[in-house]
């Protein structure tokens, strides 16, 4: 059926892996204007399709890989992918998007998206190569590391272009934060790579022959102009970004606002900074530039190590958030041991955020004497030891030894090890916390406290504080300010466009969302259409949460953030005490439209979304 | 600590699978009279201890081996141990007790039960020797069956007197209603091998060599003496029993009551009931009569294959249950059949109910072409092929081929397959339903759609239905009827004791429950303490399960059974439909109270239980 939008191909393609059987779904215009696309798409079908109370590997579990109406129209910043779940991490709602070409691809192949259940009886990969769908044996590649997946499929196929998402070892050994790699691009996180590993499903190659289209191409070519331009004149997009990536960030959130989360959050100033620093990497690491497909700004970098103690190995990243996790969350201050290890996440396929937190964990937990060598089959897991951060890689993703513990996450760890270490498990509602501090942004706080895939810097944003655009130690306004920066995450993850945008477009959802989207689509969004796209996304998420039991109580942070300020440095006796978290909270459910007592969208509000059947569902409750 | 109180050790063993670490905790004699054991311990503990947000398989799940006042006092019907855990079938609080004398050994070590919780990296077994634990390794023995298991660590250790617990195949590959056997006895339905399985355990040993008390020997010698006599009055268990054993029950259940499910329920009345029936089986197939310890009942019998198809087939079983969901379920009327395959879901570790409604369920798939032979691995999956039933005991456990869907339980299946199919999906909370039909006998119906484990008949009781204490068509009276039978199979599973009592006892909780505990425990209950204690009990499982997500709108029956009448037989025309379940089922919240609306145990009800602590969680939902 031909669209009146543009930016669809209005079919979605579902897949059985136990039967085998594959079915194509009409995408309306309605469905459409109302889901965007992405996280949109994907949390209306998951609310539709999943029962909120399986565990994340039953087979009815749903596998989303979802496109927006910007793939495969070279919009910049669009060179994405969106993929979602019920996660096995938090057992809610989980969407990632990831760098990559495979959101074009889908759209190129007549697609806005895939969805995938059941479990293949044996390893399977699946090839979509337009209308041809096939379900291939994967036997021979199981076991393989994602890039040397990506590799033989290639060859299997018989064309190096192709498109491949693939999941390492560690999906295959369901460790909950397994992710998804395409290229060197993860779709990271919540353990979507685990659950693909769960339905035997090693990964998704995809070539179209098609193309995409936009609903005013002049327009369209203004709006591209004016981003071009724009571009060059916001100095983080036209500098800092290009020239050193993300790993620009350490220097200031460490020394600037004192930030950055050091030995398990002990403290949040590291003294070894310049070990890993953005600088430090440009200088001594520093191979060559890449970038997503249009982007301009081209923050990935290809680093190596050339002559320290880990000479050889090299990466495409790390990013500040693995820099974060795997250094100064761990004391390591060695930039070689943190592009080894990254490398080595991406192969075997664990999410680095999580995976350094985890180890940050464990060395806290040893520091204490909760844990000795005993368990740790031998290695000392002291802070710094970066032969433990490194050599537990491979470990974790093959649920080796102490490795098989560490695959279940903080959350999980912290409650079999017991003596209150769930005090000091970095993570909210399961998903461990990146390197935006909690204490030192009062917005990361609430919003880490209240997003839909808990310890989450792509729910809410920290960019605006560190900006200045929200001040950072205000209580007064914050719940405004969150929830502004979640509707524009949400938008962003509809269209399937990297957060970069925010520095442009404003670091909240701004007209300028409006007027990007309306030449692509020809929706002729109002703003306040747009607000409720996002707040309708919004509610479908925390309904299917609802459903797993979420509630307000919740809604929360580590005892450590709400109880111990932050010992020392620029931010030092900042946080965000228990009275303060539930004063933004009210704030927060009351401007949601969210009960205040249980966190449950109100029957108005859904019903002013346009989501009267959520609102029977939820009355049931 | 010496308790007051008899039949208790005062002591629970806890058992860290991860971390190794073993300790103990006390019992209070507070704790015991509320709680009774067994059941009541086990709902306890879980609620406490596992998040029910969690999936089944999750490391901090709990396995609860428990007994209650009874064990290794030989008290007859009491040779009998319990377990529980979070159910991979339901996601809620599941329990199941097995015969054999483990429940004794428990006791005679010490101990009033274990708690098991983490997950050893490696296969494991817990050898409990009086103050002795010590975890040993089982890679031997990891994949053996479940009477080889229990064989080698008997030899390993030494001691062929040793009570051994184990699961096979199918809990290590965590076939959701994987069971766990002792001797030949099975703790079923809901899957407590396969969390066992999850945590790389194969088998519990336990050598005591302690005892148990009672509190009052006088009294209790003239209640085992009244016990002695009343038993030789009752002609079930003076004669049809040990005759027969439950298979007694098909010729009446098929020919009088009509209401033996056949053919996966598009029938319940089967024309083959002869080659199956209790007479059959003595006549043709009969060995010999075993009991569980101190049972003067001794309903258990040992049958082989003498001569047919199946010959040198032999099991101890099949029970009613069996011969029903392997017999009529699939159109099966070859005795040696069923035989064959109750041996094999032994060996394996398969519950046989569970097993025999799926293969039902997939013959109707089959015939209704949802499935093909291209699914099953070649196989007619037609009525009556007693070979795909036979073949597929293995597959499923070891999660061959088509196996892997069987292994995921009807519930599951249904949604992957599809087409409508979820109508026909025998089960209520993903529970298989087994022999007593929902439709000829009103109070299942009831009982089905609101017990704890869902398609359970040790929650709601047939018994007083057949025996004509309760109308089974009658819908004025029966909620109080249903309730009154979950209170005593609930004070029956406390007591870790086998509900055949209730012939004796009454078919609903009585006096004569009181007068058979208070002489052991020294408790001096009052019959309304005693109904306390039951409903203490069921609102704390009703609050673990309303925590997973479980509402008044799960508690349901398949639509076959509300919108299709039994067919033919003496039951035609009967069933339950949705009006009336529902005016059944605002009975059954009034008489608990619990919430109309959404079936939550109300904070009057739970403060009048002495659940102050369990209010206050329900309060913040």
């Amino acid at each position: 059926m031909k669209m009146k939008y543009s930016g669809y191909k209005g079919k979605i393609l579902r897949i059985n892996l136990t039967t085998k059987k594959t079915s194509t779904m009409e995408i309306t215009d309605e469905f459409a204007r109302k889901y965007l696309g992405g996280n949109g798409f994907s949390a209306r079908f998951i609310f539709d399709m999943v029962d909120p109370r399986i565990d994340a590997f039953d087979p009815t579990n749903v596998v989303s890989m979802m496109t927006g109406p910007f793939q495969g129209i070279n919009i910049p910043t669009a060179g994405k992918y969106h993929m979602a779940t019920k996660s096995p991490l938090t057992n809610g709602f989980f969407d990632s998007i990831s760098g990559g070409h495979m959101g074009a691809e889908i759209k190129y192949a007549g697609y806005d998206g895939f969805l995938i259940t059941g479990r293949s009886d044996k390893p399977v990969y699946i090839f979509v190569d337009d209308d041809n769908v096939e379900i291939r044996s994967a036997e021979k590649i199981w076991g393989r590391l994602t890039s040397e997946t990506q590799e033989m499929i290639k060859e299997e196929i018989g064309d190096p272009k192709i498109c491949v998402s693939a999941i390492g070892p560690a999906g295959e050994n369901r460790v909950r934060y397994a992710c998804v790699i395409t290229e060197y691009r993860a779709a990271g996180r919540g353990g979507v790579g685990a659950v693909m590993g769960s339905k035997n499903l090693k990964a998704v190659a995809v070539r179209g022959s098609g193309t995409n289209e936009v609903a005013d191409p002049e327009k369209f070519e203004e709006w591209m102009k004016w981003f071009n331009e724009e571009v060059k004149k916001v100095p983080a997009l036209a500098s800092g970004l290009p020239t050193y990536g993300t790993p620009v960030l350490v220097s200031s959130i460490n020394n600037m606002f004192g930030a950055m989360g050091t030995r398990n959050h002990q403290t949040e100033f590291f003294e070894g900074w310049e070990g890993i620093s953005g600088e430090t990497l440009k200088k001594n690491y520093w191979d060559k530039d890449t970038a997503c497909p249009a982007c301009p700004i081209a923050c990935s970098k290809v680093f190596s190590d050339k002559s320290g103690k880990w000479k050889g190995a090299i990466s495409e990243g790390p990013e500040y958030e693995t820099i974060y996790s795997l250094g100064s969350m761990c004391g390591i201050s060695d930039a070689g041991a943190v592009i080894k290890a990254d490398s080595l996440c991406d192969e075997y396929g664990l999410d680095t955020v999580s995976y350094g937190v985890v180890v940050a964990f464990m060395m806290e937990c040893y520091q204490r004497r909760l844990i000795s060598k005993k368990m740790t089959d031998g290695v000392e897991f002291k802070f710094g030891n970066d032969d433990a951060m490194v050599g537990f890689v491979e470990k974790t993703a093959k649920r080796i030894g102490f490795g098989d513990l560490m695959a279940e996450g903080t959350l999980r760890a912290a409650r079999i090890i017991g003596g209150n270490s769930e005090r000091f498990a970095i993570q909210v509602k399961g998903l461990e916390i990146p390197g935006h501090s909690a204490r030192a942004l009062r917005g990361m706080a609430l919003g880490y406290a209240t997003a839909t895939r808990g310890g989450s810097h792509h729910d809410p944003r920290p960019t605006g504080e560190y900006a200045g655009a929200s001040d950072r130690k205000a209580v007064e306004g914050k719940a405004a300010w969150v929830i502004g920066t979640m509707q524009m995450t949400t938008i962003g993850d509809s269209l399937v466009n990297c957060h970069f945008l925010e520095r442009l477009l404003g670091f909240t959802l701004t007209q300028k969302y409006v007027d990007m989207i309306n030449p692509v689509t020809g929706f002729g969004y109002t703003y306040n259409e747009l607000v409720d796209v996002a707040e309708r996304i919004l509610d479908l998420e925390r309904a299917f949460n609802v459903r797993t039991g979420i509630r307000r109580k919740d809604d929360t942070l580590p005892r450590r953030f709400l109880e111990e300020p932050i010992p020392e440095g620029p931010s030092k006796g900042m946080h965000t005490d228990e009275a303060t978290l539930n004063r933004m909270l009210d704030e927060f459910y009351e401007l949601k439209g969210w009960d205040k007592r249980t966190g449950i969208p109100t029957k108005e509000k859904l019903l002013r979304m346009g989501l009267e059947d959520v609102a029977v569902v939820l009355e049931k409750l």
